[in-house]
């Protein structure tokens, strides 16, 4: 039995997230609980549910169904997470969770961050030499 | 300048965390901070800082440094997370974290789990043959 | 421009792939070009294409069709890799790769392997006591 | 027992490789055997040890050590990879590998690729209005 356990555990497998995620999210406007959210919805997706509703989300999470469902909104409406409409090719209606706001905002403070760091080595150096 | 960005970016990496922890961390005890805070934690662990100050954790966090410091230490009481005290080779007295606490709760979790499904497949055959 | 590759870099994403892998394979039987060709199939399936044809993997390997065609036929007759074939819900017949069997046999593996060292640290505890 | 094997299966981890190393390595020059090599090399360094010997290598692959030194000597010689010496805080010459040439090579690798994309797009649309 317990290599049955073993094996589900591999399978269920990890999620890997840009180390660069944890020291910015802050910067970029997200509170912890909505970076948490985000992670869920990430996990969710990674293991192949992209449009998890809003009670299987806030069943993993400590907060209620309401605050989830009110948090996911605000995060959708303030352009961290995008709801993406379709029509797949036998022709179903789809929905689907795309992360790709919250990924160009990343992108964005870590071009900021690494100017900043490149100017500042610039006057360091210039500093130096004077 | 973009190509030292991307390799920064590269280097940084990712921190991978098992699915079972997003799925588990409710029902082991913990709330959305409290998982958030360990998170941080691991991700200053994987870039090889094991010992992050309160600072530095909430320095990344909207939790402010008082909160942080008590969610930190209810953690510890609360055999979540260790901190291991040490002498290195070198005669240098060293702490730091170890998040072994929290994985032997998630395995006893998924041992938990495993064993509830199953027997819920062994009633449900049985409940066939009859 | 240079933000769209980045996106690109992001969502294209990383493959994790457990430590012991690289430790044990050669133990469970592998070669390293073995290794290497059930990377490339666990690469295409975390990237949502579960059943790579010979080209698509070849193509990205030194080896050629031919060898790697004869490579995987090898991997499955040999249990490492398995063909699931199936029928999805719309009726449409499947093949998909598992790496079930490799996942088994380094579980095994790692068990045994568990088991020697602490049968090691047994006897080295009983030679301390006498 | 299990558990205990369980706990050093999670904290052994999983060592996180970009996916695109799979799609490119070949077309930046390289060999499975090489790439394999490469990947072993990063395992080491991912789990702490960022100058493994040429036997603790080889002793994990099925190339013998003769061959794996010569294959690394020309990896180092071939700028794929690069031995960093330096003397630490407390006075110690070291040497560690760095994967950074590899990394710089993918990257480049990748910002060709998306621009022929881009240019095949224009031409796409270009060809769509005429």
């Amino acid at each position: 039995m317990y290599k049955k356990m073993f094996l589900s555990w591999i399978e269920e497998g990890v999620v890997s997230i840009p180390s660069f995620l944890f020291s910015y999210y802050k910067k970029i406007g997200l509170t912890d609980l909505e970076c948490m959210t985000l992670l869920h919805i990430y996990s969710f997706i990674e293991n192949g549910n992209d449009f998890p509703t809003h009670d299987e989300i806030a069943e993993r999470m400590t907060l209620n169904v309401e605050q989830c469902s009110q948090l996911i909104g605000s995060l959708v409406q303030r352009n961290y997470l995008e709801i993406i409409k379709g029509k797949s090719d036998n022709g179903i209606y789809f929905e689907k969770y795309s992360l790709r706001p919250l990924w160009m905002r990343l992108i964005d403070e870590h071009i900021l961050n690494e100017k900043g760091e490149i100017q500042a080595q610039q006057k360091d150096e210039e500093g130096n030499v004077f």
